[in-house]
């Protein structure tokens, strides 16, 4: 099941895709809080502008060099753990929403990752339970200043900028992570392609080791790393994350205005 | 003027401190979205007890190495621009609660801090013009696994488990940053003593900087950084950290539940 957040004329609503009829049941309120009682009313996909699927209250965690060929373009090796940073909820834009890029950086880079969508407050829950705690699934791109990333040493700064973490275009309850795939692509042009089966770290790990460190509310994110490939955007490129059986996340690359 | 968020019974208000009478003058609501207007009632301060006096729904900003003495004890100096790195709302306690250490950690340490809370909307805020969107002042202690710290070499985890960003007890809208001071002590013994005027960057600039990178949201809260003397806590321990005109924050340290 799909699930999208979205504006129609001035209203914010939760529905559900119907994907034959390219309408959206729309609901009540966030299914992820209240379930999925429908109002009775239907809008066509064409008429809604989609929104980041949800707003993280607390925190988007993410995952650095969860995958082998991605950790070696980094010039490193994999982690025997899963290595932790934060991207604050501030960053969030949703599909179609422009990716601004900052004056302090010469250098902004695509990464696309499949994210996690939290559904239930989570502490110390183990990999055997990691999915009972689990909404859904979305598409992120992780963008990043890289020559920040480098500068700083700490990731905050470089991957923290407002409009540095698009997520959507929806959240999929069910997703196949053995035969799952992510492509990245930049107008048009394929960059990136990972198998989650190949993620170093599984989901069920890095929701249990994401666990055992804060406690995961509903509405939290995270993000499960990305595959080789990762590469340079400048203004008006668009940038295509694709999931198998999620759809595609677009989003624009725009100059910061001027100040 | 001194403000508390408290809980009295089963109500949990925010409230302005009487210091002479020892009473809190109970607001109708949260005094940084609906301003100052009184119940008309009043609550001892012997009968409530006060809780982290801002929750923060966004972020929980910190900057490292800011006083030149901390930075050489930790090996390095102070880098020539703020380093900024999160610790995530779910990491937020208040006065007299526990700091829980956990089991992942042998080396768990208390770093006394002055923190601003951010009053309105930033975004490239100037450092001319940072003190406007500044609600007020509060006492934080950035507790630190510092074997995690080392181990990661990303500080999220070390500085992001549940329990380690203690504030409070109130947030002072007046704080004296040209003389202020900063203590803090274990079980008594002091082991830290910084001047605010002793900052690598100021309160000005670290707002200023952060603000060109997050937007900052009311209730978001920016730890400035702390001064040399870190050092190790215990199951057992107290940790008082005090700055002048703004009192003590009091947390008792103690070891995690066997799970």
């Amino acid at each position: 099941m799909k699930i999208a957040r979205f504006s129609h004329g001035e209203t914010i609503s939760f529905g559900i895709v119907d994907e034959e009829e390219h309408e959206l049941v729309v609901l009540k309120a966030d299914p992820m809080f209240a379930g999925y009682e429908p109002t009775g009313e239907r809008v066509a996909l064409a008429d809604a502008k989609l929104l980041a699927p949800v707003i993280p209250r607390s925190k988007v965690v993410a995952v650095g060099k969860n995958y082998h060929e991605h950790a070696e373009e980094m010039g490193g090796e994999a982690p025997a753990e899963p290595l932790l940073f934060l991207k604050p909820n501030t960053s969030v834009i949703g599909p179609g929403d422009a990716i601004v890029l900052p004056p302090e950086s010469a250098q902004v880079e695509f990464e696309g990752e499949l994210a996690v969508v939290i559904g239930r407050v989570a502490r110390r829950v183990s990999e055997a339970d990691a999915e009972s705690v689990i909404f859904g699934y979305t598409i992120a791109n992780d963008v990043t200043a890289r020559d920040l990333q480098r500068r700083d040493g700490q990731w905050t700064r470089a991957k923290g900028f407002d409009t540095f973490c698009p997520l959507g275009p929806v959240i999929e309850t069910d997703v196949d992570l053995a035969h799952g795939e992510l492509t990245t692509s930049v107008n048009g042009t394929r960059h990136q392609h990972g198998r989650f089966a190949d993620m170093v770290h599984s989901v069920a790990k890095i929701v249990s080791y994401a666990s055992d460190v804060f406690t995961l509310l509903p509405g939290d994110v995270i993000l499960t790393g990305t595959p080789a490939g990762v590469g340079p955007v400048v203004d008006g490129d668009s940038v295509e994350v694709s999931v198998s059986g999620l759809g595609s996340l677009v989003n624009p690359v725009r100059e910061a205005p001027a100040r």
